[in-house]
């Protein structure tokens, strides 16, 4: 019997207890833990978990795979409520929109003979807490892999293992990568969004424009209506990335003005927007090719075995072997220090 | 009989028909005419139009209502080419995103005896063209109806039970209203997601961009997939306005990126992000009360009754003592004025 434990039952983590219970995997149960013990309720009764733990430190050394599952300022904090009571050799992770500041607090607060992967489902809905939760979340959608250097390869096939079963694409980036190419496709969009929605709304005229308002203003504004506790510390965690992107995005626009500006005869205004409609149909139609994929992604076995021998042992005695090597290292080298030390002292 | 008539028989036009043709008003035909025969076609075997007219100056001798659903620079020719073989009495409408410059043509080029009120269904999607038509467009979408000051009220109110009856919510505005209020809304925003498109697609990372990108990148760059004709046509016609609304957009984001730049401690960007999320659930809610309509509404009967009148006669009779008043009151002014420069001579 393996255990997976999600800490925060809110939309992600309920969503997530929802698509592996769904999966119908032998052998595993899915316990859970929120600091608002209606939430946790709530997930029980809607099939998110098989039980409610009744105490994080509980839940922490219960659990072969311990998903974190709180708004990102949390976390940090929920690292070092688990960090004593975690198992040897369980893989921790998280679903946190940003990813630096999430794999520091890993390194810095984590026991070594865990293995942290920073995770990021690229899902979410304007509708936020558990009552939102739903299995079909992250179908088809990516779920972006972050690996430590030196994250065991069982543990990340497991991570590989666990995006594949809830239905989701699996992509490997690292934190620096995630945490840009994040700001330009999600955190400076929600920027914009916010700004278009508090702009018009803060407009003299807004019952007048509220009332002739259409879908395409509705689905642009659509971000603003996202968890504000979310939002702010996406900014706090990836403030330079995003102030970058906005910078960008203000001399994109500042270009349009101007093609807009001065539109006479000259088609510049035109080709741009049959530019824009070209590639965005082409992109709705089919995603763009990536690089291919790193190494670490062919020796994923199926997506099962790789998710249950992470979770239901097996990973355990191979952890073991990879902790007890690792342990040895990190004696030899605190030893040679102190001999270092003690010389030129 | 009664004769309705669209010209432009595209996703705009098109779903005129269908909504029209579903309300199953007996006595009304619905004729079309598109300049490519292909679409003209299309239309009538999908049911959007009970016949095709041969010729556009055919389908103008025949309507008693003409709807101008073209790209918006094309409605100053159309306006050219029926102007001559409208029906005494007949009532023009336009279904174009910008209203100034429609109703500047309406009086320069529509004959008096005609009665040009502008319409604009805020209504589409982004895929266009016959096909994309459906009956359900307009339902519950405002119908901006933009009478001149002379309309007749019957006209007026013919236009409204147009609008109702095709399901959609009729709006009155002026010219000058409709313009800034659909360049905050739509048009801007239109601008907005274009340039969020175009940015993330230049980057050098857009094959990892694309894949990563979820349901919020996806949304916000929607309007990008817009017919490009109709986002060159609204920016040409409606300029000022929409510069002077990116002016404001980008105000907005400065304000938020010097949030995001310096947020620390403080709760500013917090109480940002809340504030837009209460307002915008409240509009999602429900809408925001209007002024009380004015006059014109309170005298529409019902909407069936008011378009029956205008398509079907009875309009007519009290339109032709309108215009012969009309025409009594223009024969005094061009005498007095001819007066008045003979003396002058």
């Amino acid at each position: 019997m393996g255990t997976v434990g999600i800490v925060g039952l809110g939309l992600i983590g309920g969503s997530l207890g929802l698509a592996l219970k769904q999966a119908k995997l032998g052998g595993i149960e899915v316990a859970g833990f929120d600091q608002d013990s209606r939430v946790g309720g709530r997930a029980h009764s809607a099939g998110a978990v098989d039980r409610v733990a009744p105490t994080i430190e509980r839940l922490a050394s219960d659990s072969d795979l311990l998903i974190i599952a709180t708004p990102i300022l949390s976390v940090r904090k929920v690292m070092e409520e688990v960090a004593p009571h975690l198992r040897r050799g369980a893989v921790v992770t998280d679903t946190a929109s940003t990813k630096g500041s999430v794999m520091r607090w890993a390194r810095e607060i984590l026991p070594r003979e865990v293995n942290f992967i920073g995770g990021h489902p690229l899902a979410g809905k304007e509708t936020s807490g558990p009552q939102a939760a739903e299995a079909s979340l992250f179908t088809d959608r990516p779920y972006v892999i972050v690996p430590m250097t030196d994250s065991a390869p069982a543990a990340v096939n497991g991570m590989v293992g666990l995006a594949r079963i809830i239905g989701a694409r699996p992509v490997f980036l690292d934190a620096d990568e995630h945490d840009s190419y994040t700001a330009s496709i999600s955190h400076m969009p929600l920027l914009a969004s916010v700004a278009l929605f508090s702009l018009v709304r803060g407009s003299q005229a807004w019952p007048e424009l509220a009332n002739i308002a259409g879908p395409a203003f509705r689905d642009l504004t659509r971000l603003a209506s996202g968890q504000p506790e979310m939002a702010h510390d996406i900014c706090l965690t990836n403030r330079e990335n995003i102030v970058h992107w906005i910078d960008r995005y203000m001399e994109e626009i500042y270009r349009l003005r101007d093609l807009v500006q001065n539109a006479e005869g000259d088609e510049d205004l035109f080709r741009a927007f049959v530019e824009a409609q070209l590639a965005r149909d082409s992109f709705m139609d089919h995603l763009p090719e990536r690089d291919p994929p790193g190494s670490m992604m062919t020796e994923v076995p199926t997506s099962n075995d790789a998710f249950m021998t992470l979770v239901a042992g097996g990973y355990l005695a191979q952890r073991a072997k990879d902790v007890t090597n690792l342990f040895e290292e990190n004696e030899r080298e605190r030893n040679e220090r102190e001999r270092r030390q003690r010389r030129r002292d």
